[in-house]
């Protein structure tokens, strides 16, 4: 196809570079990403509104890092209810239930956040807001995909839209959930059953509905580059490709309150483990507007419904569930006036086989994982997959990057799956187990176990323990299979083979996101957390940690940098894209250490402080690790344990840290970008 | 009249409790207050949209503590600039400006915001949004006030509506600014002129326009209780009052550019202040999207236009002003290619002889008071004007308050004018002067004199140091009259008379805003500071700092306080409305220093956390100084030198202290709020 019939076609409403199915967390925060990369996007979902009650969803630190590197992290800060500590209350001897133990909801240190609990609905809000206030991409609601075929052949041409989607336009009524009617003080209350596995898919009915009533229907044809399954654990596109879920199918039923209590329990606004003798164990996850939602456990003694049997949901009410509660959290009282929406469940933990064809339709979020809610991790994992695979598959569409880095996503996030899955497997069973009675009691859960289960799953639900294996975009020593999923995303020319040297920063952890501390803009002495410098606008970072540069060293050493950064065949130049502003595909950041004071962004390479004929220099990427008036010192040198030599870092358009070199290492930083990025036409001269 | 007779013309729509002439930030501000209490108010602007370019202005600390209060101070925080230094710059020995000093732009400690510089058009969308998302109160623009009577035998009856304003509703083109076009690289940029004091008055102008549009307006009758003149400068509602402006008309001429500099002066991107030797001052101020406000001396030697001449505009173009920064400026170089605004003025120091007439009619902010922007106090203290009223008009208006508070208006803010003018006519002087040559150029400004009163004017302009006088809503030693503006607002009843013990708490100043450290909630550890909790919705609070709850003397009075709180003749509900909720018109809070994992809210007697039927206890209103898990700990008892043995507070809707005493001085806040406050209906029962 010539590059004029490609634009031709691109100019078609029916062809796409990107289509989402699904607009929960996971495909809004797909959408995310392409409104950023001004990607042609259409984002479609079978349900007519965006859900209202229930729902809620603890947010892990690493989650709100993200939200925040997309200006809505205040949103949720504050609207959120903020959960500090953990209560574990377990059995005495005399078989009452005392709190045992305190321990901090989110591990001290590990990010500027802290978990925090919001409706879902809020969160999809500040998605749509923030997509609206930079591209025209819509949500396109009671839109259900009816067939789909892929022209392999095409997979690998970068210019052709390989995916041919049939989507149907339902009517209103077909694209409204039916909810189970819950009447409670004379209103009808929500419940969340029809999104339940009790409850069956209704994908297939809503497809029926839409066949009975033809004038509600449209059908158009759209054909696409890329696309991304984000439509739950019913998802549609998952059967069309074919692929499974494999793992454990069923659980312990749990029925799931959100309600405003009335109780003399003292620590019902902290998040609780209860563990009852022999009623079995509720999880008190304290919410916003006064709300708390209780997690119950309504089975105790075994799993039921092996062999893909379903509980009788007709017996499970809010009275049910509320008199379960009662049983597990005596001799104190609970009760409720308000009921503000309600649910039960029974999830095993499974994971996807593949999360991609071809690298051209991807999947992610509940489609390729299910595990059970009490964690808090579901939306997390979620919608860091697309967070993930957002940024790689625009920038392959944007001509910048070339095809294999798509290849890291299936390594990169099944990998993280599967240890989800494990690690909800281990949780689960001693969170619904029987308390030990004493240490003979083999079969009962040791409560020190549970608790340390407890103190190690914090970590791991905060999402800063994320650890991306070696690949083509992280420059890590050892097997790429071994630390993925086993794919191969290895680099192919081993001579831009590049090697990080991680004890020049050894807290700046090449495959994890990079902490973040504060530092001061040189030119106006503001504080600034690091991470707030590293907005997900697409893109590369290489930050150099200068040390300070009053010393002729290292002097010397940025200055030799910065030459080889403006000359016109550097990397910065050759892959960033003539119309480009200077920082529009690498961003360079300065972080010296030298006393503030000292010295002025006139010291430093222009490179560094880029020349604007309109805008004049820019103030904004030379930074110090120096004392604030009023917001402390970061000590991000100490802190991240940064040489006094310096470093180069290679940051990804999502923080995780590819690279970590010396500071004057021009030629791994060459090497690493020419490993997977596009050449682009060359400017009549040098922008610098 | 009768209580029916006053309900049915509350219904018609030309009576509102409170009628605001003016929607710049004063007006705006009384609005917000108004909004919050439910008041039926209008708001009437003559121009027809609201202000977009220029106008930016430095919001104090205090300002930003205030937009917290209405939860929008995290709009101004994320969106402004923030000014971190304050570099002085003055000539050498040989007459070439070099940096002489650094000092802190907001004295660190005094809050925990900073001032920061904003466009007020921002602000006023903050306002907009925050009055909409709580009220119907919407801004009437182009309607303009042409008429006032009042009958003002009914100014002391609290049904009456002695006020009567005819309002004309102009056509837009009648209420649109004239503003005189520049054009810069062919496009036109606004400039500020109308609205400088250059620029004669338009009002007249208006109302002649809109008498020859016969068709475009309407005119109406408005009967309001109260009224305030929010109307700028130049007045309409002082001049129909016939209050004068006294003080200084004149001044040095300055220009102000808003450019996007390109300059290789090192500072640009902090608040200078720029004395050259013989060619003038210069004042930079950063901006928000690169912009860089410079005020710029055009005068130096000495007043001209005294007499009420005014200068000769047409000679001043952005290119004189220009002209003028690259003379002070040099050797550094600058320019720019981008103009976002101008504008040029020559403004005196001139404050209000009266604040109201009769405790019906108010004025606020440039209306009685006028000087010079650079100090960054203009909008900052007519803010502030505003709610300093706003509550007290509300609180009158809803029969909770009797009037004698609303003298405290004028007595508060025309001293707070008064300190304003005499600063800003000081400082002008030195900022406008010729740098000393030496300590034996007596005519030259000591430019160690220019620090210090820079200094000075730093805690001045944090608007942290006001400090209302003894009242009947300030408890404090000494005489009424000497502490505020003259105007006499002494308790007259002397068996109510109340006399706080500062000693109980040195550093909460009665008279001054209560400072905020944080303090975390007892039942679910969270951390917030405790300017937090004291939202600006109305309520008077109660603040006891119960010392540690744990030893038996504090736990004794802690209950011995907390039953005669209870009591149904206790002042919470002799002056509580029986339709109002326990925190309807008083919120108790508690601060406690035991430690917090040795008590639960179930310690504390139940009138400190109230029980709602439907909404159980009230779990945010005890609270602990205790180490947070990841804020640090606020040590709000060390840092407010609170005593051990506790102590009350009572703080305005307005966090200005009117009261420290014994913990368990209860008859001490009985008659503080007897007073004045209003006895409600009795209810048949106590509420708790």
């Amino acid at each position: 196809m010539t590059a004029e019939t490609a634009a031709n076609k691109a100019a078609n409403a029916n062809e796409v570079d990107v289509l989402i199915v699904g607009a929960g967390p996971a495909g809004l925060m797909m959408a995310m990403w392409m409104a950023q990369y001004g990607i042609k996007t259409r984002i479609v979902d079978k349900r007519g509104s965006k859900i209202f009650n229930g729902q809620a969803d603890g947010l892990q630190c690493r989650t709100l890092e993200i939200f925040d590197s997309f200006e809505f992290g205040h949103r949720a800060w504050m609207e959120s209810n903020h959960m500090l500590e953990i209560c574990l209350w377990n059995p005495d001897e005399e078989g009452i239930i005392r709190r045992s133990d305190r321990i901090p909801d989110t591990i001290p240190g590990i990010s500027r956040f802290q978990q925090v609990v919001l409706h879902q609905g809020r969160i999809e809000r500040f998605f749509l807001d923030a997509i609206q206030s930079c591209s025209d991409i819509q949500v396109e609601r009671g839109v259900l995909p009816s067939k789909l075929e892929v022209d392999t052949s095409l997979v690998e041409d970068a210019d052709a839209y390989p995916i041919t989607v049939t989507l149907r336009h339902l009517s209103e009524e077909e694209a409204t959930p039916k909810q189970t009617a819950t009447s409670q003080n004379g209103t009808s209350i929500q419940d969340g059953l029809f999104r339940s596995n009790l409850a069956p898919d209704d994908t297939a009915e809503l497809i029926n509905g839409a066949k009975l009533n033809d004038k509600a229907n449209t059908e158009e044809v759209v054909r696409a580059k890329y696309m991304l399954g984000a439509d739950g654990a019913h998802s549609w596109v998952r059967n069309q490709l074919g692929f499974k879920l494999e793992g454990e199918s069923t659980d312990y039923i749990w029925g799931v309150l959100d309600i405003i209590p009335i109780t003399d329990f003292p620590d019902i606004r902290m998040r609780c483990a209860i563990h009852s003798r022999d009623a079995g164990s509720v999880m008190v996850i304290p919410r916003e507007n006064k709300l708390v939602r209780l997690y119950i456990q309504l089975t105790t003694t075994a799993k039921i419904g092996e062999g893909g049997a379903k509980a009788d949901r007709s017996k499970i009410t809010p009275q049910t569930i509320l008199q379960s509660a009662q049983r597990i959290i005596a001799p104190y009282k609970l009760d409720y006036r308000k009921l503000d929406w309600w649910t039960a469940y029974q999830i095993g933990q499974r994971v996807g086989t593949q999360f991609s064809m071809d690298e051209r339709i991807f999947l992610a979020g509940d489609a390729v994982h299910t595990h059970s809610p009490k964690a808090g991790q579901g939306m997390n994992v979620s919608m860091q997959d697309a967070f993930n695979l957002g940024w790689k598959v625009a920038s392959v569409v944007k001509g910048l990057s070339n095809r294999t880095i798509l290849k890291t996503y299936q390594s990169e996030r099944r990998r993280i799956a599967q240890d989800l899955i494990a690690f909800d497997h281990r949780f689960s069973r001693l969170f619904s187990g029987r308390p030990a009675q004493d240490v003979m009691d083999e079969e009962g859960i040791s409560m020190q176990e549970f608790k340390e289960a407890f103190e190690k799953g914090n970590l791991f639900a905060s999402g800063i323990a994320v650890d991306y294996g070696s690949s083509i975009i992280v420059a890590k020593k050892g097997s790429s299979e071994e630390q993925g999923d086993g794919t191969d995303v290895a680099v192919q020319n081993k001579n831009l083979q590049v090697t990080s040297v991680q004890t020049l920063a050894s807290k700046i952890e090449v495959g994890k996101r990079i902490p973040s501390f504060k530092v001061l803009n040189q030119s106006d002495a503001r504080p600034s957390h690091l991470q707030e410098l590293l907005r997900s606008n697409g893109r590369w970072r290489v930050i150099i940690f200068a040390g300070d540069v009053t010393e002729p060293a290292q002097a010397t050493k940025l200055k030799t940098l910065g030459a080889q950064l403006a000359r016109p065949q550097s990397f910065l130049n050759r892959f960033t894209p003539p119309s480009g502003r200077y920082d529009n595909v690498f961003e360079l950041l300065v972080v010296h250490k030298a006393p503030r004071r000292d010295v002025s962004v006139f010291d430093f390479p222009e490179v560094f402080r880029p020349y604007d004929e309109v805008d004049g220099w820019d103030y904004w990427k030379i930074f110090v690790d120096d004392e604030s008036y009023h917001e402390g010192h970061g000590q991000i040198y100490q802190n991240l344990e940064v040489n006094p030599e310096g470093c180069s870092v290679i940051l990804r358009p999502d923080q995780h840290v590819s690279y970590v070199g010396p500071m004057d290492a021009y030629d791994d930083l060459d090497s690493f970008f020419a490993g997977f990025m596009i050449p682009q036409a060359t400017k009549s001269s040098g922008h610098i």
